[in-house]
């Protein structure tokens, strides 16, 4: 099994919910950057529990420690980093008798079917929403060292349930408008644990949870991301281009059922006239897309304008309703109720998430040996 | 650069749309297959230009030549299996000066940023739908030797512009019905140039399509496609589960812009009680789903049920209005009008590309050391 | 950069000789496995350092931590597992200078040149024969996962300096004998410390180490490695065969300078009528090759034969004695004496570190998807 | 499976010696290089049969026709290049009744234990030494490639049988002198069909072989081949080094069973004090090796000395006398006389394909993202 990604900038994930730690292992950084770890603390911090009433209360630490591939002044070595977070509130009692009964919407039963008795169930074990953990201090590292080549990574929330907040700019299917995104891009860096454009959304928003919660259920989102910066040229056609690329690892965070680059699944109702992005030609008389309904990608290669996706995130699974399954052990139906700490609503905590994994991306693009941009 | 994908079951595409030659090269099938190559030729017969109004007059007679890893029985060898489709019926002249100019929406732009002047425009290079030929190639062959596991894959137009057929019902939200599934697989089997449900909806997307056409315009469609037959635990968690393994080949046909599996974008606005699927105890005792809001597949790994996922296709890029563009030589902008032999919507043809691709991903997880099922 | 190797059973090794912790992730062991970490201690303990006059000093405990892939009942859960091994007895201070001037020998200097000053030099950082130990542990996991499929794998040391064991019996150009390669099996298993067949062979060998020990000086050695019960057709044809996927990994060992694969070198002063391994029918009435002068492989392919082979270990790059090297600061010559603990011949501590390699390469050939053995 | 080796510059390779065609796919070539097919030819016509006694006397003009990948100018377009070489001269009746009983030295057997009856034999099919001209192919498009970095790849017959050429001085343990090494590469360059770097060694060499021609006898021999002009901090270290990746595509050359690098096998019974290569302060300020027993590589990484290695060749397992082997349909044995066109020594004309491997590897690892060398 893989639970890697990545080819010049490579990231492997390890750990099951309730294992003694969690963790990855990154290949492929530079020699020589220097890790900003209160940065780090700061992006993980986004992604951590315990910060709402949308939010599981179970609290960890969440604080990596970095034991290779750093040297004693803080720079990478060039050589595999592995970053260790220890799973210090583990309560696996919350989970007793979950190993024969399969939890619906969660993947107790195709790991049971796959690996049998001997599969890890508790708390969702490899599979858990915790392992998304790890994945931000790989896309973490690799923001940082996206910045020095000025691209800049921002996600927020477009809707929950029924709720919408607005979308960015760069996702609209007329003209691009650079000023109305960095407005944009500001407003999100102020508001880091419930990230919106709208304050009136985020309002809405976490009302919409709350009722979830009080109804002993949960309710999906969608996140929406943009990568600013990225020159023309990077990616590659057929099966490793950025939409290529982007899919198979965001498609790895938990909850995932659904996503969309540019127009999306509204470029199936239009017409080529509309959707095509026209050019002009650029202040160094190149052409450049004038608009940017393609999400910044053409042939899976990046235009130089945004790049622009939207990430279906499906309800949590874990619900305080009682719900239908069935017993591997009697081999009879039976009623489940889902004990343990799960947020109404993942669709906040996703957001970082999907930064992290648009950076690790992005950075082996940016990487790749055919990309000449340097 | 890659244009390759797959790891126990691989595909490596080579060609551009006027190149001598494109075709494939495919490891990993097992030896001893009987090559069925006349289902092959009516399979790609499905995907071939020159069918109706809504197609490319292009006409290729698209037979693949195997010139390597077929013995002299027809029975594939275990070695690489080369599949070469000449290029007989290129005209070039429809693409003279396109070399500076890029066309909106196509990859020229991006080629030419990429590579510079050198990348071989002409009727879109290694990004042309033409390559979808040798994709065709490997998944018909994947799907014969799925067919032994009893795994069947097909693919319908859900939608072509504002026109919808009706969906898989393994597709709905409640409970999945095996018998009407097998009824509509039935169906589309009997349609195999025009791929819907509903004769009704196959006749509205006609009209669309040359509503569109009239216009020197063009028009996008939704694919879904289903997967019958696989047992549960094919897949991997995180980076190589099927949806992950689906999403990066998926994106890399032309055109495509959305993904979504199961309930898709619709399950960011559902509640959980209403999105997980509930188990049953089964006729063998064992848990299985009784709906498939999933769409099969739970944390990367079949659950059993059909496989249900909706590809977004972009209205074709190339259109007979003349559009904005500009000219790298002079670095001004300039009007652009596109000839050549183009469909007003590539929707359709793209369905039996959707099955192949499909095929060519169950197999190599089907194939993949962690799947205990042979 | 890639320090990953494997691809059905794959090894990913983390660490620097004075990081925090190494360790490696391993992906692809089946579930339900039960690890015996007493046995695993007992190969461990072969590889550890502070065993006798030849090897160095230092001593670690280099007990394993499983932080992830384990569960509770001690049996793998199909996930990555991975284990760690803390760095708790390093004396940087014996590396104090060396960052900038490079050892003799040593991957100092490459390492500088591939990543700067922020290398981390320090008892050759990730070049370290201690990363043999996280290779230990994937290897001892894959002989535990080898046995329930009736497989043995063993190493001695043939020679070291010019002092000579007698190799295998299966290495021999004539007839080979399991009776005698069973025998000299046993006699292996009871020396694991100092690994050779001969008793008087092991004794000439440390003093040979001493003698060099004693001129402050290092010597070089090579191993014999033989895998027992391999299957015929596991492997493949051209550059995944078992001779590729060994000899990949077995130079990924420090200090290995050569490889070859039954006759090897000798093979080429041989001819054909000699060298090649005639048939004849065994009792379920197939050929099978009566000698193994190919050591067990053809087209990278077993042969059901024991799989033989020589890996050539140079002298320990450390010495005592003064050498000549030259300064990054100052541009100019130097001489060094390098400090630190030291194994004068690191050839006997590299026979388990052979044996694990080829664990990890055997289980992965054994796994993979072209293999029908299972 | 997989006849596939390289990431950032990729070949596959398919084909059956007696196949429609055989050829190449390769991926990672930059646009815009100029392809000299001339210079191709010409590299080709080295390893091309039919020229000299030693030599098989089939004739094949193996002159591929590039079917994608190039432009109308002759330029690479940065997409995959296939090269297809048609198969014209095959003699399969030369091979009958082979399919059930095995050629001793050959993978005939092993192919048929992993594959069954379907495995196509007829002359050795994928593991033909035919498939080494698409290896030339991927190869002499490196050296292209190679040359404009100023790196030059050659070889030469250190050895057939018994008799012996002069090494090369880097391969020498005594200080390296490159006004020796460019002496002799440009005699080597001289005599491009039969390469060796004395002439007397030449002569003696060829009545070797004729000698074990007139016995219906083969023989083996030594290729060694120096890579110059790699500038230091290419490769990386553990399993990607340059020992690694060659190693790799080495042993994929059919009939190689060793493989070692600088001192090689000689430097187990050296010691430290004159294996290890010092260092000197160089023009520029910068450490140099001053000697090359390492054969420019430490830690897996070049060292800036040239790359030296030297590869084992068995005799040709096609020989003209009776052997014995055994019949898989009477599953008695039974004496094989092996018919058909075969070099009663191989060596010579896998002087050119060693050159093309290690061109194919050196510039992988020099396109890779962890290479600053650009």
């Amino acid at each position: 099994m893989a639970s890697t990604f990545g080819t010049a900038y490579r990231t492997t994930v390890f750990g099951q919910s309730h294992s003694e730690a969690i963790g990855c292992v990154v290949e492929g950084l530079p020699a020589g950057l220097p890790l900003d770890t209160e940065a780090l603390a700061r992006f993980m911090a986004r992604r951590a529990p315990g910060q709402g009433s949308w939010s599981t209360p179970r609290k960890e630490a969440d604080v990596p420690r970095f034991v290779s591939g750093v040297n004693r002044d803080g720079l990478t070595t060039g050589t595999p980093l592995c970053a260790l977070i220890e799973n210090t509130n583990t309560r696996s009692q919350d989970y007793k008798g979950l190993d024969h009964v399969p939890r619906p919407g969660h993947a107790d039963f195709t790991a049971h079917e796959k690996w049998g008795a001997a599969a890890d169930y508790a708390g969702g074990g490899h599979f858990s929403g915790r392992l998304t953990a790890p994945l931000c201090v790989a896309g973490g590292i690799a923001l940082q060292a996206l910045e020095a080549h000025g691209i800049r990574i921002a996600a927020h929330l477009l809707s929950v349930g029924g709720v919408e907040d607005e979308p960015f700019a760069a996702g609209g299917l007329a003209a691009w408008d650079p000023a109305k995104l960095d407005a944009q891009l500001a407003r999100v860096a102020e508001n880091p644990v419930f990230t919106t454009l709208s304050d009136d959304a985020a309002l809405a928003m976490q009302q919409e949870i709350e009722s979830a919660r009080m109804d002993l259920d949960s309710v999906g989102g969608v996140v929406e991301c943009v990568a600013c910066g990225l020159p023309a040229g990077v990616g590659e056609p057929m099966f490793d281009g950025l939409e290529n690329l982007l899919a198979r690892a965001l498609f790895g965070i938990p909850a995932v059922k659904g996503l969309e680059f540019g127009a999306g699944f509204k470029a199936a109702g239009m017409r080529g006239s509309t959707h095509n992005d026209p050019f002009a030609a650029g202040p160094d008389g190149r052409p450049a897309p004038v608009s940017n309904t393609a999400g910044g990608i053409l042939g899976g290669i990046s235009t130089g304008t945004p790049v622009v996706f939207r990430v279906a995130v499906k309800p949590t699974a874990s619900i305080g309703r009682e719900q239908r399954s069935a017993d591997y052990e009697t081999g009879s139906d039976c009623p489940l109720t889902v004990h343990g700490r799960h947020d109404p609503c993942i669709a906040p905590r996703a957001v970082p998430v999907v930064e992290a994994v648009c950076a690790c991306v992005v950075l082996d693009a940016l990487l790749s040996p055919s990309t000449n941009i340097r």
